[in-house]
């Protein structure tokens, strides 16, 4: 018997757009925590603009905004601003991602926030960071892609580099909070003091660069892109098939004698150039062609199941149209059909995080703009009916 | 002034190999936490084996595995999973990632564990979870950013499928493990209780698409790779300049003003096919090749320069040399050096999280295998000489 979703409990003053500061307080929100989104009146985050939209609503931003409230408010207002102060002395938590500088000058930075509230716990993304020479530079994520060294490293040898695909850097420095806001919250449990908390995309990418950087520091030559290669092991790459590609990844002799046999070429067993790990990399080219003479002849289905049953770790490249019927990622809830108002029933990427004595919320649609006013009005800041009032004709709400 | 490591005093035993489970732990131990990492006796983790190695030691090893100690033992012995379950008395956090079923096997699963420490929390990385139809499977990184979405999303439309050059799926499971457990002890905090964690590699690559899988759900269509191309805005890619690529991105209509200012192409601002995001996003091969008959004249160098004074979010493609000579990132205390028996001095990636109020630990070398045994056994396990005698008599440490 679960208990119950285990940050509940847990308030957050959300002030974050688009996708870094959006996926950071998403998993805040898919565990429990109460988070209110604060947005930019009548305008809201950027996200209700990007693709896909339908009848003026976008399904990035419901995605990414799940389990959350919302509250339009005029920040650039004295009255608003007295408001974000007024929802911090209810606020364990606030997280932004705004340029760094931009909360100061609204008058809703650390700072400002710490004198209503000395215990709060105030995480901020951006690119860069609020700190260094680069701090000012505007950033998206294929910039830190490109700067935090992921693109210099992915693609052919001697071709183009390429991104990621979807936006990982933005969902690495979310979750790099995600984890820092648990710890600064363990902390004050102990302590009881809040902190400040700086995290900058770039530093999330270069923390995450396995062992190019120490391959350069330790041998002096930098290793750059190198198509599907593995740095240490081969063979252990992609590999075309009769209907696509297959990738194989084997990483010691156990594996390649599995895999050898599979192929029924127990002869490159024997073969010098592949008796051990570094000379099977040593001579990938070469053995790479072996394989693949086998994995041409067949489809990417067939080579699954031989390498399934002999143990050899191997995987189609799935298409999105493949992982929405994915029956494993059916059996591991993630894959949630949400109902909202405008969009219909929409399939969304369930919460990786599977707990035994907590869970997940059941999940509630994301918010339409300003949605919760009068809950965060007069349920978290117990305004009059007549105050309410006042807000909405000095335009603040 | 900074009091001390936000996780001092938290205890783990990691039984964590290879990437995905260490970049947990090593998250764990850069603030703070005691990580004592259980190896296999006189063999230990996979990665002291991995490239880069000197000397026979190996940097990969090195870099993941700072800030912890370390002891062998056989874990197939009857006095080694006695040791473990002492160790578990110990513990705050378990660790572990390897194939589902292995730990239970050995008698060292949550169930095994929580009998000696009810308030045990204990985390487990696989390449597929500890449920569903491809639990059994094998994995590595390659398999999981094939399986997980990345790699067909990756590359040219009409080229071949890449992975990214990192392992990101293995750091991505790894610190979304992280926060994890530190949801986990806060509950324990609150509610008296441990708990088992389940995450899945292929899990939170799925859950980090973007916006490729509610495209696919909203409009019917599902989004394929696409080179360096943005999902939803242009002109967002990268351009070739005189001397390399350059990565630009412009994402809404106050950028692209900026960016025709630059480039002294105003007159694109007039044309209809560009108005509007969406427009130039439908018209974005043209709108490319206009942005980069202007990139191909210039260095990638001069370009920054240029667009960094506009404000318009630019980057370089950084190789790893250029990074770690890059004095951002040294500023970000991000290059961190140490000293290393074998190796001598070696320059890492630092921890991207930085708090106000507490702070990282000063980074102290990976252990040498087994080398904290005396120090587990006497000074944890309050063990005897003698005794310590007879289990190095029995082969257990």
């Amino acid at each position: 018997m679960k208990a119950k979703a285990p940050l509940t409990g847990i308030k957050v003053l959300d002030f974050t757009r688009v996708y870094s500061g959006p996926y950071c307080t998403m998993m805040l929100a898919d565990l429990g925590a109460e988070v209110v989104k604060v947005e930019r009146k009548g305008i809201g985050d950027d996200t209700h603009h990007f693709a896909p939209v339908k009848d003026g609503e976008s399904a990035y931003f419901t995605y990414l905004n799940r389990n959350k409230k919302s509250i339009g408010l005029n920040l650039k207002s004295e009255e608003g601003v007295k408001i974000v102060k007024e929802m911090a002395g209810w606020a364990d938590i606030v997280v932004e991602n705004f340029s760094p500088g931009v909360v100061d000058k609204l008058g809703i930075g650390y700072k400002d926030l710490k004198e209503v509230n000395p215990r709060i716990i105030y995480g901020s993304i951006s690119g860069f960071g609020q700190t260094g020479p680069y701090r000012k530079k505007p950033a998206y994520d294929v910039v830190c892609q490109a700067m935090g060294g992921f693109m210099n490293l992915t693609g052919e040898k001697d071709g183009k580099p390429y991104k990621l695909g979807p936006s990982i850097v933005d969902a690495s420095a979310g979750i790099h909070m995600a984890y820092a806001l648990m710890v600064a919250l363990y902390y004050r449990e102990r302590n009881g003091v809040g902190q400040f908390i700086d995290i900058g995309m770039m530093d999330t990418a270069f923390s995450t660069l396995e062992n190019f950087v120490v391959t350069k520091t330790l041998t002096g030559v930098a290793p750059s892109r190198n198509g599907n290669a593995n740095l240490g092991s081969a063979p252990f790459n992609s590999y075309r098939t009769k209907d696509g590609y297959v990738t194989i990844a084997v990483a010691n002799n156990s594996l390649f004698q599995k895999l050898t046999g599979a192929m029924g070429r127990e002869d490159l067993l024997e073969n010098p150039l592949y008796k051990e790990n570094y000379q099977r990399k040593a001579n990938e080219d070469q053995l790479n062609l072996e394989v693949e003479k086998w994995t041409i002849e067949r489809t990417t289905h067939e080579i699954c199941e031989i390498l399934d049953k002999a143990g050899v770790p191997v995987g189609p490249i799935l298409t999105i149209d493949d992982l929405i019927a994915d029956p494993h990622l059916k059996e591991r809830e993630m894959l949630v059909d949400i109902d909202h108002p405008i969009l219909g029933s929409i399939t969304y990427p369930g919460n990786p995080i599977k707990m035994s004595e907590s869970s997940a919320v059941a999940f509630e649609r994301a918010p339409l703009l300003g949605e919760h006013q009068e809950y965060v009005l007069k349920d978290i800041l117990k305004k009059s009916n007549s105050e309410i009032q006042l807000l909405k004709e000095q335009n603040v709400v």
